[in-house]
């Protein structure tokens, strides 16, 4: 046994042979929701944690201790689950020893969860679970590349054989990737959990990569994304999804809906496309600055557009740093007569917001009589 | 147009407003195939950068630049994809600004592929590909731990609607997760390039997370980790997979092969079920220490153990710190008359070798009249 617990322990090593696996512990999430975060860096003289509870700027000092392990305990914390990186003398870090790693476009961060019990809407409950599938897709529109797009398919959808069900565009932020909205928005686990509680219409959750132009290109390149993600998104997404999915018929099975950059998305597209979208999700937008002129149509038809567009749902936390954005996309709407919700609430430009966002729209979605 | 870039500007820098996104690009790679890497650490007094293609404890110094980027260029390196991480004064971290991230079960680290013309068989072809399904199942052999399992499915599996396929269950090494495979083995676009060129029979690929015990428990909890696991693969994961997809029955059609830990769990497992399993792969394999009298039954009766292991496989790199382990795996069957092949690489304990082991392996499996 010891023989194989050393060949257990050599692999695990492999790769860092000449460095045998640290037994630091971070982050260390306590009972009562504090939760301590530690990093050993002997030769560091100043190591500080931002994390994205925190304000705008926000750091907090870390303390070395006598084996060069700088930590710091916070909190506590409301249950969420929050990003986090080092910064070693200025050098920013996800937490080395945390696998929960927050993929981005550029750069990564790690991630802490601090449950609540009972479990959280964006909590794994014990109820029946859907899958998320990852397609490979060589886009047409994007010169041959080969992009991932991850679906959302809710319980019990394989064994269906004649079911459709409508369809829901869940667009991530810029920086973000195609695996966030599951991996940090845990978008799959709030809709098994509101399916469970008989709270939303089964539906599927199509999820690509909103990049189109890469992220990181000149800003005259950047502009064009939402421009060239569209194409992508109507040209080479929704065929896909249409072909290897039972989805039902109609405008009225569709929907889209993004935070931050991907709702700015959401609402381009969404008003571009009222024959093919009949709800539209604005979380934390990163609205348009030329909305008003480019949607002048459909905002000067109030009548018009009220009947095509069933649900209009605008979400933003007070402490975003672009509410103000939200906020007039909402009197804008208001004062055309265009109907929409405008919830406003706590929170910032975080999951945080975005998860609780998820779990109060999706119920809306693709009811009945609307 | 300013003013919306503005938004997307701000938006991408959300959580990290007090540092604009760096625009480095590490790894930077050359169309010869060497590799710069870059990282900015002005405060830093040693800068060294660590790959899977040097040799044990190999490590290449960086210099660095008057605005405090430390880069080396490297290589050219033969093309694969390649795991680095950076060590800052003692303090290793995966590359800040390469969203490339190999997942971990703890520590991350970063990946560089290096392309090859024409695309090598774990690149992204032009051809149909699979998809890979993300299950969600909640665990009775583990406590009721909500467990994720990845599974592959071969182009125009879900377009049939009769047609059962075999299973592969391919296993990870020690602190890898159920996406490694995926992420870094490329297991989907090696099993759709064979596709494509008709040397595999389509399967159904399971990947499930090869941890039972946490991994970096203490070494005797440690020591149970596999048969825990065999419990929890046999128990949770097989039944889940038999319910889900439409497997062909028998023994016939199971195969279990794994790298390093893995490796061992497949010996282990396969060994102890021969009732369900026909071919057994060991990649690169942690071979238990008590094999040859664990499985003294099997290895006593040749004639009967080889009537029912159609594929028994085992490859190893001749610079793999674990290669006299497969060797002598490899002598004691020959000793035994159990029928084996031995596949003697080049190579060291890397996914470099994994993924071509797997384009070796999988075309071997489930063929007719074996």
């Amino acid at each position: 046994v010891k023989q194989f617990w050393l060949i257990m322990f050599l692999c695990a090593g492999a790769f860092s042979q000449n460095a045998p696996p640290d037994t630091l512990v971070s982050p260390e999430v306590h009972p009562d929701g504090r939760v301590t975060f530690r990093i050993r860096a002997p030769k560091a003289s100043e190591v500080t944690l931002a994390g994205d509870w925190m304000p705008a700027n926000g750091r907090e000092a870390m303390k070395k201790d006598a084996e060069g392990v700088w930590s710091v305990m916070l909190g506590p914390l409301p249950p969420s689950i929050y990003l986090y990186t080092f910064s070693v003398d200025g050098l920013t870090v996800a937490d080395p020893v945390n696998p929960r790693v927050k993929l981005r476009s550029r750069t990564s961060a790690s991630l802490v969860e601090v449950p609540s019990d009972p479990p959280a809407l964006w909590q794994v409950r014990d109820v029946p679970h859907g899958k998320v599938e990852i397609h490979w897709q060589r886009s047409a529109v994007l010169n041959g590349e080969t992009r991932w797009i991850w679906v959302y398919t809710p319980p019990g959808y394989a064994k269906e054989t004649k079911r459709r069900y409508p369809v829901l565009y869940l667009l991530h932020g810029s920086n973000d990737v195609a695996p966030g909205w599951t991996l940090a928005g845990n978008a799959n686990l709030i809709l098994d959990n509101l399916l469970a509680e008989k709270k939303a219409t089964p539906m599927i959750v199509v999820m690509p990569y909103g990049h189109a132009v890469p992220f990181g290109s000149p800003r005259e390149l950047q502009a064009k994304n939402t421009a060239l993600f569209e194409q992508y998104l109507l040209q080479d997404v929704a065929p896909l999804v249409e072909s290897e999915y039972r989805l039902a018929a109609g405008r009225d099975n569709r929907a889209i809906a993004g935070l931050s950059m991907g709702g700015g998305q959401a609402l381009t597209i969404g008003f571009g496309h009222l024959d093919r979208f009949s709800a539209v999700g604005a979380f934390s937008a990163a609205v348009p600055a030329d909305f008003e002129t480019r949607f002048a149509g459909a905002l000067s038809d109030a009548k018009g557009t009220n009947a095509k567009l069933k649900l209009l749902w605008i979400a933003c936390g007070r402490d975003d740093f672009i509410w103000e954005r939200s906020k007039a996309l909402d009197e804008l709407l208001s004062k055309r007569g265009i109907e929409h919700t405008f919830r406003a609430t706590e929170g910032a430009h975080t999951y945080t917001v975005w998860r609780q966002y998820l779990g109060e729209f999706a119920p809306l979605l693709f009811r009945p009589g609307r």
